[in-house]
């Protein structure tokens, strides 16, 4: 009985909800309707772009790419040795994939070693936690810190306290991230992982502990960067997951007083080398004019940097290579670019903004993908207002996607920051990250996250973007100038001071 | 738009799912009715059960109970230090609580320290994994094993392969849990944990590995015990994560040559002692005859023994804590008896019934909380056919709370089962699973898989049951004799060979 009122329940939402439309595991499939009207891009290319847009579900090879990535190399943190060993497999599968000018550009990266992590709430009662050292940390003592915990409830509440109130002690700041379609509730969440251990060393604490900014309510621990400043002391920094941040939380009933322990043996290394690896797809009429796919080949220590970045990787080679295998052939070239070091200071993407400084006016169209596994839902752009008819066109080629178009202020992605400068037409896809924020920065940051039809989503919706970019014989002009405020605290990125102008 | 697409959705729901119903977070509260006419219990009865069962949800403190034992006590491994810890605790509570008759009664058990794990994918491509030893597996020697892994489905596929093809290698059981309301998944997967150790080792393998008896894809692994055998050797036992085993499964591809390096240092320790906590809300009338309700006080030594069996314990203390401050008091004994050594031998319970064999005809009736956090479904008896009307009479009064009486088959849970032999009537509830097999014998196991609505119905379920068996005269007769097959391995607790007649 149950089974028949969950079936009529779903033939209610089929008829009544989408009216006529069909829903399906892949999500919504609109009905057939009119051609909608394009203002500027020829018909040509519309239905090139419509042909390889209904292609991307069966003809692409992205999960391929990704399963092998993440079950022959895993975890490949900026300059490890399973960093360097992605560089090459990365390269090997570019050529096999039928790329063109494919190479590794080598990059100086700062390396840091995670060690081994203790975590112990010392009283009211002894309970051991498992913590996990935020990215960059610097060591405790052998033995570790001991030292009451203050619990603040994140970054505005730390900067009311006066110092007596937080010397010696082991800060947690204790946001607990909010789950979210667009991801607003990590730009809550991150600066607490960003900036709790300085702010905290600035009134003297002993340690900083967070916890994870993450949605999970499983057991693993989500790191990511802390950013230590100058002129303030480096105090160590590490994570909770979530179901121990509640433990720790519950501690504090009745106004108790709780001590805990950590002790982390994570250390700096010298700096070594990694690489952004290129490969091209040649443009037949304008080589030079570049589309710039972007996604980040290195990843965090712990889990399989499947959703962060594999993904983008897979995304971006798998468009270039659809787009590869057409007849004609594109008429600018399609770059893939698999940054460095996007976990560990953004090494690889001023790297190749120093190194194609040159280029950059050549650079037509650039997107990255660094955003998960969830289906598309909307589009930005960032182009000259002359160009707003052929966005417009793009919004009705993604529109059958589920794809609505946002505005003109597209920001990129991190591996785009230092392009921004030059004012490259940006575009970007916004995904649903409902549970990105389980998996990222963590062990479990694994394959079976991915749904492969969400995937196909995304692989279609950059390569009409893509394809039109390539293609399109105005192009989209200059971007206008930034002047928003970052989410990231890149800013030294931009004042850009050893980039060329 | 979207959010007043999913308005409507949810007002179809209830209008026409629930036909007329009001669905809230809680769940389905039905529509006012004519009350049912009830057979055989004294309206009197009837309307003090209707009572309870509609106090619970204001008035339980089960929630406050597993919050504190949960974060003061957390894992309870029998026989370690935590274990004796809460001993102390489940009896201090008790008396707070104002139970009668509070005590400790001491269990000898087997005792076992986990000590650490290694897992290494060596070739075709070297990546870490993190196996976690089955509970009284055997360490590896100092170094581990590395060895080729045998992949088989499961026990079945093992029972086929001859002796040559499996000596040496480490096998690895890559039964994948199957998702299901009622548990079935479970049936299916446990075998090989309990199972696949003996069986591999008897045709000569190095060591077993399986994929989680669990439904969970985030990283933690699942452990569980694992039984030697007599005259099998014992061979080192872990389980995978379900990421990590999908790592290890994706190596084979291709036909390819798995090795795999695992070292265990979990070794047995000498026996020691645990004990059955015991408290009692006294019956005015026949005090002698008892009502019992069973749960399991020690957990595994991952996570914090919330679903396992923290809640049980929660839900029967909260039971007749909330039936003890009934005027006028029950009239017959409720004894909560929270077990020792559930997970690790069942030595509480086989010492309950040792101890209590010349008083088990005055248990009127028993019933076990075991089995997580998720909503009661279904309810099974096993009492005299002659108490059949009193059972159905029960089933009207658990309608509302949306369960259904399942049939006359109950086998209690395995606190209960060396107390079978003995034919005390028996209720069980069967609770919905789908997500229990996410966290249970995991570090996943925490407060925060518990929702409290739910638990208040489970508290309400138990208490209109162990309210009516307490104060209804006739009693539920001598429950039918027991053959059926049991899904857990404790032939020889019925047996019984060392249990009185």
């Amino acid at each position: 009985m149950a089974m028949e009122k969950r079936s009529l329940l779903t033939s209610l939402t089929v008829v009544l909800v989408f009216g006529g439309g069909l829903v399906t595991r892949a999500g919504r499939i609109p009905p057939p309707s009119k051609k909608p009207a394009f203002e500027v891009l020829p018909a040509a290319l519309v239905d090139r772009a419509e042909a390889i847009r209904e292609r991307a579900p069966t003809e692409s090879k992205a999960y391929d790419f990704l399963h092998d990535l993440t079950s022959e190399i895993g975890p490949r943190f900026s300059g490890s040795a399973n960093d360097r060993r992605a560089v090459e497999w990365a390269q090997r599968k570019l050529k096999q994939l039928g790329f063109s000018n494919v190479r590794a550009e080598e990059v100086t990266v700062a390396r840091w070693h995670r060690g081994e992590a203790t975590g112990e709430i010392v009283s009211p009662v002894q309970r051991w936690v498992q913590p996990l050292a935020l990215g960059g940390s610097v060591a405790t003592p052998s033995g570790g810190i001991e030292a009451e915990v203050l619990e603040v409830a994140g970054l505005e509440e730390l900067a009311k306290l006066e110092r007596a109130a937080v010397a010696g002690k082991i800060v947690f700041l204790n946001h607990r991230m909010r789950r979210s379609r667009d991801g607003t509730g990590y730009r809550e969440a991150a600066p607490n992982r960003r900036h709790g251990a300085a702010r905290a060393a600035e009134l003297g604490a002993a340690a900083a502990l967070i916890r994870s900014v993450a949605t999970s309510t499983t057991p693993e621990a989500h790191t990511g960067m802390t950013h230590y400043e100058e002129g303030v002391p480096r105090i160590p920094a590490a994570a909770l997951s979530n179901p121990d941040a509640d433990l720790l939380e519950e501690q504090f009933g009745g106004g108790k007083t709780v001590r805990f322990r950590i002790e982390l043996t994570c250390r700096d290394l010298p700096n070594g080398t990694s690489a952004n690896v290129i490969g091209e797809i040649p443009g037949q009429e304008r080589p030079e004019e570049i589309v710039l796919l972007a996604a980040h080949l290195d990843s965090w220590d712990v889990g399989t940097g499947t959703l962060d970045d594999g993904i983008g990787c897979a995304i971006i080679t798998d468009v270039a290579r659809l787009i590869g295998e057409l007849k004609p052939p594109p008429r600018r070239t399609i770059r893939v670019f698999l940054a460095a070091n996007e976990e560990f200071g953004l090494a690889g993407a001023l790297t190749y903004a120093k190194k194609y400084a040159s280029d950059v006016k050549l650079h037509v169209a650039a997107m990255e993908a660094d955003f998960g596994a969830g289906r598309v839902w909307g589009m930005r752009s960032r182009v000259a207002d002359e160009a707003l008819p052929a966005v417009r066109d793009l919004g009705r080629l993604l529109a059958p996607l589920g794809i609505e178009y946002l505005g003109n202020y597209a920001s990129g992605g991190a591996d785009l920051l230092p392009l921004l400068r030059y004012r490259i037409p940006l575009f970007e896809f916004p995904q649903d990250a409902t549970k990105y924020f389980d998996a990222y920065h963590s062990a479990n940051d694994t394959l079976d996250k991915v749904d492969r039809d969400d995937l196909s989503q995304i692989v279609a919706a950059y390569a009409v973007v893509t394809l039109v970019a390539a293609e399109f014989e105005d192009g989209f002009g200059r971007a206008p100038k930034f002047n928003g405020q970052w989410p990231y605290p890149f800013d030294r990125l931009f004042e850009g001071k050893d980039l060329p102008r």
